[in-house]
Parts: C-alpha cells; structure tokens; sequence
C-alpha cells in the first residue's frame, strides 16, 4: 500500500476553465479499464513540457517536442488537445512507432476538428511492443464524447500502469480578488529516476501566463519537484510533464515575474507539482517507507542532488531503510562515492560534515556522534516516513530528494511485471 | 551458491617465492574462525596498489596511501608486509580509527622487526565500529608465527566477509626458458561498484618488474578487472588492489613494456585479476546469474564502460534477469539514459545501434529485431551465464563489464546484515 497517501477524494479536485478531460474503455492491455484519456484545451492557452532525456525516448515525446515546436515558430496558434493511453509505451518501436503515434494524432484531430500539430500524444507502458493501433482509434471518439470539466479523478485513474493508488492535487491562490486555481494529476511507480519529469505530470492552471514565462515556470518547478525523485534509478523512456494555463481566470495576465501573482502562482504551481511527485514515492513499487533526504551546506545544487541521490539511489541504503536499521555506514559510504558523478565533490572534507537521522545528529567528525544512541536511531527507522538532513558545511547551496525504501516486493513486482 | 565458481582447490594455488602468509583467529566478530591475515613479502619487492575513492575511505587507506608514499620518497627500502583483517572495516571512524591503523603496524613492525612504514593495513567488514585494537594485537604474534609460503587458501577464507566461497587463482608463464608465477587471491561481495579496485584483491609474482613499472600495470589491470565489475553500484570504503612482484624468479627483470616477457607477465596478471573479480560477481549477494556486458563501437572507453554499468546497475534489468525474462526494453531503456553519466552520449542514434542476448539479434533500427523470437531470447535468459552485447557504431572502442542478478536474496542479505 502507498505509504501515508490520503485516498483521492474526487470533490477535492477543482476543475480548472478551460480544460475538460475525457476517458474510455479501449482494451488497449486489460479489458474492462479506463485506458485513453483525451484532455481539451481551450483556445490561446499557453502550454509548456518537459520531457525524458532518454535517447531512447519514445515516439510521443518525439512528436510533442516536434508539435510544441510547431507552436512557437506560428505554424499553429496553440496547444488544443492532449492524447494520453496507458498499456503501452510506444518506446522502442522504430518507425513503426512515430507512424502509429501520427495516425493517433491525426483521427483525433478530424474528430475534434483542430490542427494535427495542436494534439500533443503520450503512452505509458510496456516497451518495444506495437500500439494497438485500431483499439485507440476505436477508442479516441468514445474519449472525446465523454469530455467533461470535472473528470479530474477518472484521469487521474486513466492513466495509472503499476500505480496502485491514482494521484491528484488542487489548490487555490489569489491574485488581488480574483481567484485561480492549479489542478493536476500524475502517474509512475517504477523505472522512475526522472532527468527532465517523471513518468507523466499535468498540471493545470486557469490563471493566465505568458508562454515564454511558463516555459521558465515549467523547467523551474519540473527541477524542483518531479526531478527529485527516484524510486529505482531508472529513468523512463517516456517521462513527460506538462503545464497548462488557460487564462480563463479573471485575474490579470501574469507577464514576468515582477507582475502581481507571480509569485504566488509560482508556488501553487510548485505545491501541486511536489505533492504528485511525492505521490509517486509513496506509491512507488514496493514502498513501506518514504524517504526525505535534505542536503545543506553545499557549493552547488548539483553537489547537493548528487549526494541526495546517491544516498537516494543506493539498494544498500534503501534495503536498510526496509529493515527499519539505522545504518549510519551505508549513508556514510553512499555520501563518499557521491564525486564518481560529480567532480567537484572530490575534496568533499568528510571531517566537517554532519550527519542527522531526523533531528537528531548521528554522525560527526568522520565518525558517529558521540551523543548517539542507537535506540533513538532505531525509533526513528520504525516510522513510515524518514528524514535523512546532511550539513556539508562547504557552501551555502541546498536540496531535497524524494526516495522510498527497497523491499522484497520491489524484486517481485519487477520480475514479473514486463515493462 | 556462486554462479559456476569452481570450489577451491588449495593444491591449484602455486606458492610465490619470496611471499608467506599467516593466519590467526582473533575473535574481531565471530569465534573461531580465521579473521586476521599477515603477508610477509621479500626484501626489495615491488609493491603497487589503488584505492578506493570514497571520500569517507578507511583509515587504513589512507595509512596505505601514506607508507606506499614512503616508499617512494626513499624513507623505507620496500613494502614488507600486509596486514589485514575482516569483521571490522575500520571506516567511518574518525581520530581513534587512525590510531587504531597506526597501532597495528606499530605491534607487527616490533613483531617481525620491519619499520613500521614498511607495512600495509587494510579491514573489511561492519562500518562505524571501533577496531577490537586488542584482540588484533594479541592475534598479531599467532599470525606471524603461522607463516608459510602455502597458505594461499587459507589467506583467501581469512579476508571473506559476506562472500559464501573463498577465491584464489594461480597461473605460469615462461619468460624465455624461465617460469614465473602469479598467485592472487580476492574477497567481496556487496557493496561492490569499485572505483579505483575492489574491497580487497591481492596478487603476488615472482616476476622482477620496476616500482616505476609496476605502477603502470597495476592500474591498467585494475582498469580492465576489479574496475569492470559491479554488484550493487555501491563503492565501498575499502577498496583495496594491491599487486605485489618479489622478483625471487630467475626470470630477468622487467623494466620497460619492450622488455622480454613484459606481454606474457601483464597478460597473465590481467588473467588472474579478471578471474578474482568475476569471482567476486560470480559469489556477489544474492546472485543467480553471471551477466556480462560487452559494448563496442563507442567513441571512447568511458562511453563504452557507462553504458555497460548503465545495463549493469539497473535494478530493473536485474531483477527481469533474475526472472530469466528477455526483457529487450529495460536493456534500451538503460543504454538510453547513460547519458546522463556520460555527456557525449548526449547525441547517441538510437537507430543505429545493435543489441544481442548471446550471438542473437534483439534489437536494431530503435525496436526488436524483426528476426527475433520470444522463445530464443527466453532459452538465453534461461541460463546461468548471460551474454549481453551492445554495438554502437560510432567509434572503434569497447568495454567489458561484469555483473549479477538482483534476487529476493539480495534485499534479505542486505535487510538482515549491519555493514
């Protein structure tokens, strides 16, 4: 079960104007679920994504960039329409693939009589595996008949693969009097070690951006949200997160950053985008416990990633943290060979740094703190949720990771499930 | 059990002339069992070695780094000694664990007469404890006492931690009409993604090749065995590879890479490094299957070795492995985001690369090999040996790397041991 995941209450999800959301049934792996989700987009929003640096990136996110592309150089005037089917991932297809990524975008295009390059595509699923093709095209009018504002919560479950629990959050700010509102969904579970987004994020806002300003927001909010997570160090060939803004509120037009509500839209955006990256830990495969692990002190962000997820990715960390152990020396060993990836760390001067389990300081000197007991270590490996805090003490650069622990489950789901 | 490790046979194990060894049982962790190993070596030896570069390294590293240092600077004639013990690494230790290191040598230079810069000192085992410094100084005499130049299979059970069989491997080569032997022996299990060498390898010739030389080779066979392998991706703070030439042959000495037998002497201790590590991998925790993964075509060594650890580390790619699922779309998935260790894979053509289980044909052209079928990949999988082979066709270099399943045994081991 997802480690202290609230269950979704679909009336807490505020439908955003401007965007209405459609599902069906399209038996693209399993009979008998929501499978195909189609997401309408209203005319002039602005629409920014980040995506997988994988280089075996799948068709979809080849065509989304190609079709974001075609927005900025005014081939079409915006994003109208996204596409998202679950079961399969269209990745490792070869040409196959980019044509039946097309072919999807172009029946759902004549069905909702937009532009095919205003229709952004996604899949999530298994790999190397042929779309079934005629199953989504049979699929897309049944979606887009059902396009409604307030399907939030039956996206949210659309989209799922490995999932066990779906995954949505709203929030509200206001901009002077006028009020907006972000919503947005996410799904994952495995391969997750993100390097632009995670598996699949949208977010939604009615509040009216700039696009060159959302596309800053995106890349801004995806690095501090959906790039700090890691479940089993992979990152999917698929990873996608995309930002709406559909200016439907009343509020004025948020242009740069000195403009009112700037600010606080920013940090919805940044709110509901770290509440379904976490979600996605605390789903993820095999999670009893959710990991925070906070890096103080350091030169640079990328030192304090680096050490986050080397503790954050180390299967000998993350089994310790499954056995409730308080395994200072794995911590220890995972922050020392953090410089293989980041060459500044090299003449990281391990006698200054600090080490705390919670609150409390364990490791200090090069060695474990004299204060600690060991028992206080151990209550604090029996909750469900860890925080791991290390003061480097070299600079003033800090970050947070997102990880969960590594168990048997995990061994099992992965050698039985073909991704 | 190892995966196809033969059991070791202390008559295969060719005594080194000017090498003896002796053992003591000192109670560190367990009783009765042998824990403390000392490695006599002759006057005027060559002796080389590379470390772990883990920045929370052991104190006996850095006390190694130091007297190998001495050497060099002509304060001490030679290396005249090796001392080690298991069941306590004696990392993480700060002040005291410094001491503790320089204690040990302190007792056995008085014991055998030798200054104390003369000796090497390595521990393996739990992390963050103190050395029993006196249960290692009352097993210092017994082990001195026990030397003999036969010990070679004992010495390999005496370094064990976690591993479930020692590993040992002698070879001959003739220089001319003389013999020379290399005899090595290795342990290691976890926490194994060795930077610099592995948790502890150690391998003695009778051959006589230059400080200078030796210095060369040691890295380069390091480079090309201990370096290659890889159980968890964790690198330990213990790695030690230590290469050892008495010149006690009546073979002539080496001084150059022109010299006779120069070719016959490295290849041969590349033979017995690469034999220890796979050893390592063969015995790594948990491990069902031995998978090597070999990548040519890269524009250079590091693309080609991460690549290889990127199919390698994958905790995706070795829990199918350990399910003997051909699952070709982890493999493409983990060549896919090697980039994100290596930045000139950043423009990888995905479609031109070639992957192959064994000598058949996966995947080409960005998806399956039209030719492949299920039922060949699933016979390769099957196996306990797994050949995995990447050609990029972008340059002309290549890598090897070494690897193991990930089992349910692996999270037992590692949820049950405190390192």
């Amino acid at each position: 079960m997802p480690v202290n995941l609230p269950e979704l209450n679909p009336a807490s999800l505020t439908p955003i104007k401007g965007v209405r959301l459609g599902w069906a049934e399209s038996n693209i792996k399993k009979l008998n679920r929501k499978d195909l989700l189609v997401i309408e987009i209203a005319d002039n929003s602005s629409v920014s994504g980040v995506f997988t640096q994988n280089r075996f990136c799948a068709a979809p996110v080849t065509l989304c960039k190609k079709h974001l592309a075609a927005v900025k150089n005014n081939q079409v005037a915006s994003i109208k329409a996204l596409v998202i089917n679950t079961g399969n991932a269209n990745a490792g297809t070869g040409e196959q693939g980019m044509l039946d990524a097309i072919t999807t975008c172009q029946h759902l295009a004549e069905n909702m009589d937009i532009p095919v390059e205003s229709i952004l595509p996604f899949s999530t699923g298994v790999i190397l595996e042929h779309l079934p093709i005629n199953k989504i095209l049979a699929g897309l009018p049944l979606a887009v008949a059902n396009l409604k504002n307030n399907n939030w919560a039956d996206a949210a479950t659309t989209i799922m693969t490995t999932d066990v629990a779906p995954k949505a959050y709203s929030t509200q700010v206001k901009i002077g009097r006028e009020q907006v509102t972000i919503t947005g969904i996410s799904k994952g579970a495995g391969m997750i070690h993100p390097n632009m987004a995670t598996m699949l994020g949208y977010v939604a806002t009615d509040a009216n951006i700039t696009q060159s300003l959302l596309d800053e927001i995106t890349k801004e909010v995806a690095d501090l949200s959906f790039n700090c997570i890691s479940v089993d160090g992979d990152t999917s060939t698929n990873d996608s997160f995309i930002v709406i803004a559909t200016g439907k509120s009343n509020a004025p037009a948020i242009t740069s950053r000195e403009d009112a509500g700037f600010k606080e839209v920013f940090n919805a955006l940044l709110e509901t985008s770290q509440y379904l990256a976490k979600a996605i830990i605390r789903d993820g495969e095999g999670a009893t416990k959710f990991i925070t692990v906070n890096v103080n002190g350091a030169l640079s962000i990328e030192e304090a990633k680096t050490i986050g997820f080397s503790i954050g990715k180390s299967p000998l960390v993350k089994t310790a943290m499954f056995a409730s152990d308080p395994n200072l020396g794995r911590v220890l060993a995972a922050i020392g060979y953090a410089s293989r990836e980041c060459k500044s760390l090299e003449d990281l001067d391990t006698s200054l740094l600090e080490l705390y389990f919670g609150d409390t300081l364990v490791a200090e000197k090069g060695g474990r703190a004299a204060s600690y007991k060991e028992k206080v270590g151990q209550a604090i490996m029996n909750k469900a949720e860890i925080d791991i805090t290390v003061e480097l003490h070299r600079g003033n650069e800090s970050a947070t990771i997102w990880t969960c622990d590594f168990s048997y489950d995990y061994v099992k789901i992965n050698a039985e499930y073909r991704t």
